[in-house]
């Protein structure tokens, strides 16, 4: 019949068919049968033959898979015939003999974090055949097999249903008697290991006990920075697939440049990369999770060793505890990780769309040196990994996160308390000096009472202190941690983590605090001081200089003040004047920092190279190390430049402290700065020419004859140079002095009671600015017996501590001072403070913003307000105290 | 017997063999046999058989690749056996008609970089096959084969022997009659798609007469900045792989982030990425060639059309000549390519380690737009690759470098007329311009002829608005570029490519140059300006205020030079002070753009954006927008600083050159200042109170009185405020001038004749001095006829041209100037010049560093640098000019 004519399976020619044809017009056979076309020495039959396999003895076939031979049934059928009957079990294509493992098994994945667990159909199918397998005949791909459905499950099991890790554990307490693989005890014959034992404490045995038998090294003859991870891969079925020789690029699922790649595993670089992946991907790039037994490659060549690399599993649940997320004596180490699984949560059937994927969303390796070492070593590093069950809802829209890192740790506790022990020497040291400078401050202002203000008094000169000691402790911490991190040849400390350094940027807090504290304090201290100038010319007569006494003065030329306001225009401007260019510091800092690439320093890496390559990695910056450099990066330059002022530039170019003495010499006025109620400074500039008023061929000669020393010298006692001083004045003197100002300082307060009074209190200040000029000139010319004083030098001691010990009680006391203590008065005798205060607000607000740029730009604002502040307060209190008018200071 | 015993196929059994044994211990039966072993039933043989299959009809059959069956032979045998008889060909499995191909073909590489070329172990397998099998069968995959062979060629055909792309030549001409692929001639039916045609100039047709008919569009509702580019992929046997859907990925042999490898298809933004590889990473995941045909997807949804990339091979050879690398006009554009090939230069066999690899090291796509588009609308893209050959020496050391770019270009021609035309006519006017200023010079000079100063100072003027010229040009363009590139809608400019702005940079190049003679020039100029203070103050006699004439005075007291230090010193002061902050201006730059990361800018890509993630993909900059973007902003701060400090702090703070000015009435003291040798200014500083020299009470009475409008106005006129002026001096004047100051000047030059002259010339000065004080203010008094003057206002016009119409013969003339352009002799009334020879250095060391952070750096420097110097110089000509002591001026 022609409907029984069909096509060969070859395709090329016609056969007759003895039973139906199927869809595609080939002959078809019953189920078990097979379809002959061809004779044996490959003639086409004339009719094509429908053949049954014999499935018993002496046979024992079945038809094979495309339907056209008899082969060999599998092994475990071959009882008697290929048929598994009961009470033997059939599954997965294999039959079990009966009793060798209840049926009773639980094929379902839970997902704690998403609170529901699913059947998966990869558990329905494989878990109890993977088992039985794996139990009965010891079948290695179905021991490996059950063990990665154990790994799927986040190594977890519960102590009620028999899940996939029950199941595991079963067979491995059943394979106790045989021995074991590697001499690893947690590692049975056929098995796969999946875990170390669950013993208490028995997770710091691992890794906090024998140190990894090779050392690392940054440089010179042995360097070894290489970190090599090797990983045994299995398939979700249980096969081996390979040794993964570059296994540190397989665990990143971020893909990445190979260079950058590289770089998580060159010893001591701190490396953390993330990225997201659209649902969509993961799916498309893994249909099947792969299984990775990670261990790092030790070397040694032919007879090399490889440490197997603990892994602990965040997630793991031991009947419903997060036991690894508790302290670390309960932490259950494990081996074996995936990376992403999109099988399991497929709930119908294999090849459908998964309700759930589960993927490692961090991989984080840490290695731990071993405390004290000095030759590089390190105990075992522990991988941590933690899985997110990602429930699919739109597989376009939805995103992954996944981070792998590589840090590195260190006992940091000896470290923290050497810190706090020298905070709490240093702070002790401090209490006492702030307490001497309270006492000398108690003597300054003549009152020996100890009251609140004393009290306050300490607390501002301790805050200024306890400043200085925080500043010295975070900046050796920072400078300790850059030298002896980026030095280094063996490696033999590793940077706290960034949780770590939290304490420390706390100390910086306090130190920038308490400076800014005592910025303020010295700032207004400085902006009230009592200044008075007194100026030495005399009106002259018409006949004055031919005869100098005898003659009656009527009427005489009045004394130009022009003198007097060159003096103050010039004390007014070197108010801000500093030992260093506050600008080119901050260029200078930048200039190194960002053009030189000196913040490369501060990455996490120990590699002490300036200039990186834009291909290389780039580690995160270290707090501490960020700190460190730019602080004593600022200092250094700091140092340098008040090395280059005080002995280069005020030597050969300008020295405005200096112009300014000679000035007040040349200019014929004195300058008495009181800082203290009864200490303050004493320039003194009478000229010794007699006058100073007059035109510029007297002026020129005047100069000419001292350059010439043809005339006296300039100090306060005859034939001395001396003309700066400390002074401590008598109680007597200043309550004098403090009479007679008593009009100029009333002016600062309201007058409300005088309407016209305006004319009036001017002409008073005029009168008592005169009284003022005339008394402090006759109290230097010691006309004033009851108010005299003398002139001593100060002892070593004194200079040292800053205090003086006489008391002034009859005399008062004029202390040598060559070194213009007066600076101490403007900015420029306060350069510590300054420099110091400006280095800690760079750093506060790098620390802040990570950023170089905006903590130079802050800190010239910074600069420039205080400097404003500073000026405008300091020419408002000249002002006040000189009676000079305002718009002479220009 | 015993020997004859072999093991089943299977494994699970015993069996007789006929014949001998195989090593693995199976029966072994001679060639073109089968061996038997069980019968159709599936029951095992007593003893295996070998069986013969029937090659003949009706049999053909021949044994399968395990040798277990009989199949049936390849069609292209059965003639009458399954036998290839001469005089058919048998070649690559396939038996060929005789006659359908000459067996003469070439199957060897060229590496013309190499300078060799080698038998290919692939080619001499598979060249004639492929190329019969396309021929005489039409088969498909020996089709895309053969191309494959030919694109491995890099497409280059010789005409004198038989290769790859030859054969595919003459079979695509054997196939003229058949209908093309597509509507595309160049594609015929079964036959890959490899090389457009051959006319000359028809690159230029396919790349540039249709344009591309989608839209692109960067923001808005339409917005559409993504190319989609897909790919048909083969193997290297002419098996279609896939359709890629990802091509752009697939093209960029660089791993890298997807994020980043996405951005070089986000239409506009300039890509580049490259890497090295180390051979035996190349050998490893490309063990085989996989070959692209790369297209761009149109969208739109069901009826999606592709356009297919004209692609550009660099290398390719057309008899010899690299007619790629010629002028457009001979291009021979191309279709499909491929990444690396490890495969063609494999010389023994296939799986020899091969002795030359290609890889595809330069990717580039080129985008065109449509001129004057409005609409975003480009030519299709051209895809140039270039081959390189590397010669195996050392898999492990060797590297190799690819990169992957995607650029986009339009045609610059127009836009850089427009530049050079603007450059022509401002460079006309300029050129007015500085003659004017020339003639001005000659006149305020007093010297009417030319000569070769008058020509060298017209080059200097000229030098100066030329270089106005080139920067106003240069900012034009760099802002043009920067607001229409970043804030287009629809594309219409694409960036000029780095080659192209070379011209741009030498126009910088240019201005700064030209900016820095002027500079220097104003330098000069301002410190070799004539100044003299005249001292208005009279000696007064004891009895001066009282009784002012009559008395006869004898000596009087002398009148104090220190006013004359005062307002010297003052302007010492002022000489560098501008009207803005130049450290703040750097500061605010810098914070503009690397803080708030303005400089992302001046990225080649479109998005306006401020912050980038680090994630993200960063093109390289473009030092065009680079130069807009620093030059505009440091203009625009610039400009916003001038308008603060004009607007607001002079008026509400403090003037500085206000405040001078108020000095010099204050103090009683006039400034003459001549910038020319008959042209200069005037500040007339006459005390309203007749006597400034005098003590407190008196000058703050005298300032009392003045500001309750109790004495007279300031101006030089009577009831006038008027108190600087612009003076231009008669001949007389000048005259009379110069020898008063020869012995001044004198004091210049060397000293050689008078050994005890320092004394002497001490002298001369002084009484030059008064002389010169006395014949200066006489003459302002009016009290020399022959030398007087009038005092006038400019016109507008002269203000305008700033050049005098009126010629002071007989009398000089004070021109009213409120506008204090005596500050054209500072720093501060040049802050134009100033400010754009700032922008200019801060631009020219950025574009030389690609660093801002350098720029701001270097910028402080030199702007310290000539602030010093300026001052230095400054003092020194004061000194020189006034015989003020520089002791004074600190």
């Amino acid at each position: 019949m022609y409907e029984r004519m069909a096509v060969t399976k070859g395709g090329f020619g016609c056969i007759r068919c003895p039973g139906s044809l199927s869809d595609e017009g080939h002959c078809q056979c019953p189920p078990g049968d097979i379809l002959v076309e061809r004779d044996v020495n490959g003639n086409l039959l004339e009719e094509a033959r429908c053949v049954t396999c014999n499935g018993n003895t002496p046979g024992l076939s079945v038809p094979n898979s495309s339907g056209d031979r008899c082969e060999r049934c599998q092994a475990t059928f071959i009882n008697s015939s290929c048929v598994c009957n009961p009470p033997n079990i059939q599954a997965g294509g294999l039959c079990f003999p009966p009793g060798s493992l209840s049926t009773n098994v639980n094929p379902s994945v839970n997902y704690a974090q998403l609170k529901f667990s699913i059947q998966s159909a990869w558990f329905v199918k494989n878990l109890y055949s993977s088992s039985a397998a794996c139990l009965v005949f010891s079948n290695l791909t179905a021991c490996q097999a059950l063990g990665n459905m154990c790994v799927m499950n986040m190594h977890s099991f519960s102590g009620i249903s028999t899940d996939a890790c029950r199941l595991f554990n079963t067979i491995f307490r059943a394979r106790a008697p045989l021995s074991s693989t590697q001499d690893i005890s947690y590692w049975r014959v056929n098995l796969p290991w999946l875990y170390y034992g669950d013993e208490p404490g028995l997770a710091s045995r691992v890794l906090q006990t024998d140190p990894v038998p090779i050392r690392f090294s940054f440089r010179g003859r042995n360097k070894n920075t290489d970190i090599k991870l090797l990983a045994a891969v299995y398939n979700v079925r249980g096969e081996f697939l390979r040794w993964e020789q570059e296994a540190g690029r397989s665990l990143q699922l971020c893909s990445e440049t190979a260079t950058k790649q590289a770089a998580a595993f060159s010893f001591g670089t701190a490396y953390q990369q993330s990225c997201d992946f659209s649902v969509a991907e993961l799916l498309g790039t893994h249909p099947e999770p792969l299984f990775y037994d990670v261990f790092m490659d030790l070397g040694g060549g032919e007879n090399r060793k490889l440490l197997p690399l603990p892994t602990l599993i965040y997630n793991q649940q031991y009947n419903g505890r997060f036991i690894n997320q508790e302290n670390m004596k309960n932490w259950y180490l494990s081996r074996r990780i995936f990376l992403v699984d999109t099988l399991s949560g497929r709930e119908k059937s294999i090849s459908s769309q998964p309700k759930v994927i589960r993927v490692a969303t961090s991989v984080k390796i840490r290695f731990q040196l071993v405390p004290r070492t000095q030759e590089g070593q390190v105990y075992p590093p522990l991988m941590t990994v933690t899985y997110s069950d990602v429930l699919i809802t739109d597989i376009n829209t939805q995103t992954v996160s996944t981070t792998f890192a590589v840090e590195y740790d260190m006992d940091q506790n000896e470290a923290r308390i050497k810190t706090d022990t020298a905070l709490g020497v240093m702070g002790g040291v401090a209490v006492l000096y702030s307490l001497l400078k309270t006492v000398s401050w108690k003597r300054r202002i003549g009152s020996p009472n100890i009251d609140v203000e004393a009290i306050l008094k300490f607390l501002l000169f301790y805050a200024g202190d306890l400043a200085n000691v925080f500043f010295a402790v975070t900046v050796g911490t920072g400078l300790y941690w850059l030298i002896f991190y980026k030095a280094q040849q063996f490696v033999s400390v590793a940077l706290p983590l960034p949780a770590q350094e939290e304490q420390f940027v706390t100390y910086i807090g306090c130190a920038f605090a308490l400076k800014a504290i005592q910025f303020l304090h010295k700032l207004i201290i400085q902006v009230s001081a009592d200044i008075f100038f007194i100026d030495w010319e005399r009106p002259r007569s018409k006949a004055s200089r031919t005869a100098q006494a005898g003659e009656v003065k009527r009427d005489p030329a009045p004394v130009s003040i022009w003198r007097t306001y060159f003096v103050a225009n010039e004390w007014n401007e070197i108010q801000t004047i500093r030992k260093i260019s506050p600008t080119f510091q901050i260029m200078a800092v930048l200039f190194f920092l960002e053009v030189l690439g000196f913040s490369n320093l501060a990455l996490r890496d120990p590699w002490p190279t300036l200039e990186r390559s834009s291909q290389a990695y780039t580690p995160s910056y270290s707090l501490m190390l960020r700190y460190g450099l730019a602080a004593s990066l600022w200092l250094c330059i700091g140092l340098l430049q008040v090395i280059f002022f005080t002995v280069f530039h005020e030597h050969f170019v300008e020295d405005k402290i200096r112009q300014f003495v000679d000035l007040c010499s040349i200019s014929n006025v004195s300058v008495l700065l009181l800082s203290h109620r009864c200490f303050g400074y004493y320039i003194h500039g009478r000229s010794v020419h007699g006058h100073a008023d007059t035109n510029m061929e007297e002026m020129n000669n005047n100069l000419k004859r001292e350059s010439e020393s043809l005339c006296g010298q300039r100090g306060l006692l005859p034939n001395t140079e001396i003309q700066t001083f400390q002074v401590s004045l008598a109680e007597r003197l200043r309550m004098q002095y403090e009479s007679i100002r008593e009009p100029l300082s009333r002016r600062s307060g309201p007058s409300r009671l005088m309407d016209a009074g305006s004319a009036n209190l001017f002409e008073q200040n005029t009168r008592a600015y005169h009284t003022m000029n005339h008394f402090l000139g006759s109290v230097i010319d010691h006309a004033q017996p009851e108010m005299d004083y003398i002139v001593k030098d100060k002892l070593m001691f004194e200079r040292v501590i800053g205090m003086e010990f006489l008391e002034p009680n009859e005399k008062s006391i004029f202390y040598n001072d060559e070194a213009h203590s007066f600076s101490d008065l403007l900015y420029y005798g306060n350069e510590a403070t300054l420099l110091i205060f400006d280095t800690l607000f760079f750093c506060v607000v790098d620390l802040g913003s990570q950023n170089f740029v905006l903590a130079s730009v802050l800190t010239y604002v910074q600069q420039m307000i205080f400097r404003l502040i500073r000026n405008t307060l300091g020419r408002k209190n000249l002002v006040n105290k000189t009676l000079v008018d305002e718009r002479f200071l220009i």
